[in-house]
C-alpha cells in the first residue's frame, strides 16, 4: 500500500509553494523508506520550479539534498535497517547494467538515470523530491550518513558536497597543489572546505572582498576580488586547479590565464551561454577546460566518509516551513546570493 | 671561430627561398655541431615564412624537424660524440632553473624557452633553423635518434611525433581505449601510428573518405567522413580521446559529442578563432576540452625510443632543394593538403 506524506509542492512555473499530500509508493523488495529530516535548497531546485531550464513537469516537489532516518525497509534490503541515518542526492535510480553504471558513474547511465525530481521512474511514475516528510528510494541509491555529521549539515553534501568533491579528486587536489574556488556560495563554500581538508592551498575568487573574511574562515588562505586587476595579474599562472561554481557567464580566458601549465578549470555551474576560449590559451600550457556533474553513488559515499573523518558539514541556515512563504522568500535570497551558505528546510515544519 | 654553412633562407614575408651562407656560432663548452641530413617541413614553418602569425623576423631560416649526425662537440659535452645520430626539435634552449624546466616541460619555461627559429637566443643572437647543412645546439636540447629509425623518417618525429605522442600519453591512449584522430596529415598520420602502437583502437576522421585506405594502412581501424551525418551520429559517445590535428576552425561541440564520459578532446593545431562549447556539453559527461604543445626534451627522447622499439617513422616524401623553387612549391602543396604525409628536405642538396 502506498503511504501518504506531506510535501511542499509548486503547482505551476514560478507559483508559490503549498503544503500538499504526496503519495509515496509501497515498498518494493529493494526499497528503503526514509523519514526526511532536512532538505537543502539547491539553485537547481529554483531553476526547475521557475522553469528556467525548460521541461519542468508540474506539480513539482523539488529537493535533492536529503537527510533523514530509515523508517521501513523492503523484504530484500540488506544495506540498511530501520533507524539508520541516511541521505539521498540527485539520483534515485539507474539501469545498473550499462558501462557507466558499472563504472560507478550512475549519473551518466546510458539508459538514462532517474533524477530525484522532475524525472520519470522506469515505471513511468514521476519522481518527487526531498521537500517532504518521507521518500521511498531503492537502497542502491541511498547513502549512509556517518555518525559525526549532523543531519542538517549533511543534507547539502548530497549535491553541493559531491559536486565539488568529485572534480577536486579527479584533478588531484591535495598537498602541494594550489586550488582556486570561484564563487563563495552553496557550492563554493563546500569546495573550499573540501579542498582545504584534502591538504591543498586554497584561494577564493569573487567579484568583491565582501566575503573575504568568511572565505578565510572556511579555509581559504587568499581571497582575490576579481575586480582588482592587480591582484588578478599577480595570480596569473598560479593555480593547478580552479573550480568555477558560478553559473553566470564568466570569461573563461580570464581564468585559464590563472592556471599553471597542465592546470584545469572545472565548471560545475551551468552558465546560460557558451564557454569560449582562444585555442592558444589552452595549447600554450596544456591547459584543460572541463566540467563536472555531481558524482556516482560510490564516490558520494566516499565523500560523506571523508567529511565525517574531517569533521566537515555544510554551513547552513535552517528554515521553518510552517509559513510556506518563507521558502518562496528563501528562493529569492538564494538568487540574490544572500544565504550563508546553504538553506536547509526542516521538513518536520511542513504544515499538516 | 664561427663556421659558415649553406642554408635556405627567406628574405621577407612570403618571398621565395634562396640558398645563402649562414654563420653558426663557435662551439661553446656544452655545444654540439650537427651535420644536418634532413629537415621536415612543418605547417608552422609556412605560417612563419609567410608571416601569418605575425612577429616573424627576416631573413629567416625555418625548420624544427632536424635529423643528422654529430660532427663536433664542445669541451664539456658528455652526452654525445662525433658520429652520433641525433635530432633537434622546436627548442634550442631553456633556462633550466624554473619549475617547468625542472619538471621536464622546457616548452613552458617561465623565463622563455628559445625556439629553433624566429626566436632570440639568450645572448640576443637570432636562432636559425634546420633548413641548413649545419646547426649548433647545446647538448641539453639534442635528442638521440636510435638505430632502427632512418634519419629521413626520424626528422618529422621531432615535431609531428612529439606533438601527438605527448597528449596520447597524458590522456591514456592504450589497450582498451578508443582514440580518434581528426585530420590525416602531417600530425594526424603520426597520431594514428603512435596510438595504434600504444595498443589503442584507432579511428580517423576527415571531411571525406579520400584518405580512408591510407588511414587504414597507417593503423586506423575505422575511417569516418565527417560529412556523413549517419556515421557521425553512430560515433556519438564512443571515444575516450580525440586528437584534433586540424588547424582550421572546427565546431568543438561536434567532436565533444563523440566523446565518452570523462573523455578528452585535445587540440594540437592552432585554429584562428576561439573554441567554443556549450557548458552542458562538457558538464554532462565530465568531458575535457584541452590543447597540447609539443613536449619536453625528456619526453621527446622517450617518444624516439618508443618509435624505434615499434619500428615507427614518419611517412615522408623527400625533397631535392637543388632548385629552391621546389621548396616554395612544396609549401603550396602542404597548404593544399597534398603531401603524404610529410615533406623532408635533403639538406645535402641545398645549392652551394
Amino acid at each position: 500500500m502506498p503511504t501518504t506524506t506531506r510535501a511542499l509542492s509548486v503547482p505551476s512555473a514560478g507559483a508559490p509553494f503549498e503544503a500538499v499530500d504526496l503519495e509515496r509508493r509501497d515498498l518494493r523488495d529493494d526499497d528503503v523508506r526514509i523519514d526526511v529530516a532536512f532538505a537543502g535548497i539547491c539553485h537547481s531546485d529554483i531553476h526547475t520550479v521557475r522553469d528556467e531550464w525548460g521541461a519542468a513537469h508540474y506539480p513539482i516537489v523539488t529537493g535533492h539534498e536529503i537527510a533523514g532516518t530509515v523508517s521501513a525497509v523492503g523484504d530484500g534490503v540488506t544495506k540498511y535497517k530501520v533507524g539508520d541515518r541516511v541521505g539521498v542526492g540527485c539520483l534515485v535510480d539507474s539501469c545498473t547494467e550499462c558501462e557507466n553504471c558499472k563504472n560507478g558513474q550512475e549519473m551518466f547511465c546510458s539508459n538514462g538515470s532517474v533524477g530525484t525530481y522532475n524525472s520519470q521512474n522506469y515505471d513511468g511514475e514521476w519522481a518527487a523530491g526531498g521537500y517532504s516528510q518521507q521518500i521511498v528510494v531503492t537502497e542502491r541509491m541511498v547513502l549512509r550518513i556517518p555518525d559525526g555529521i549532523e543531519l542538517d549539515e549533511a543534507a547539502p553534501l548530497l549535491c553541493a558536497g559531491i559536486t565539488t568533491y568529485s572534480p577536486l579528486r579527479r584533478w588531484g587536489a591535495g598537498p602541494g597543489k594550489k586550488v582556486a574556488v570561484v564563487g563563495v556560495g552553496g557550492l563554493g563554500h563546500m569546495a573550499v572546505k573540501l579542498a582545504a581538508a584534502m591538504g591543498a592551498e586554497v584561494s577564493t575568487l569573487s567579484r568583491s572582498s565582501a566575503k573575504a573574511d568568511d572565505a578565510k574562515a572556511l579555509g581559504s588562505s587568499n581571497h582575490i576580488a576579481t575586480s582588482d586587476d592587480d591582484a588578478m595579474k599577480a595570480a596569473k599562472g598560479s593555480f593547478d586547479l580552479i573550480i568555477n561554481t558560478v553559473s553566470a557567464d564568466l570569461d573563461m580566458e580570464t581564468y585559464v590565464r590563472l592556471l599553471r601549465p597542465n592546470g584545469a578549470l572545472v565548471n560545475v555551474g551551468l552558465p546560460p551561454n557558451k564557454l569560449s576560449v582562444n585555442p592558444g590559451a589552452l595549447i600554450g600550457g596544456n591547459k584543460v577546460l572541463t566540467g563536472s556533474n555531481i558524482g556516482g553513488i560510490g564516490e558520494t559515499q566516499e565523500m560523506l566518509d571523508f567529511c565525517a573523518e574531517h569533521g566537515l558539514g555544510a554551513t547552513i541556515e535552517t528554515l521553518d516551513a510552517s509559513d510556506t512563504t518563507t521558502i518562496d522568500a528563501a528562493y529569492d535570497e538564494v538568487v540574490a546570493g544572500k544565504v550563508r551558505y546553504r538553506y536547509v528546510i526542516d521538513t518536520s515544519t511542513i504544515p499538516a
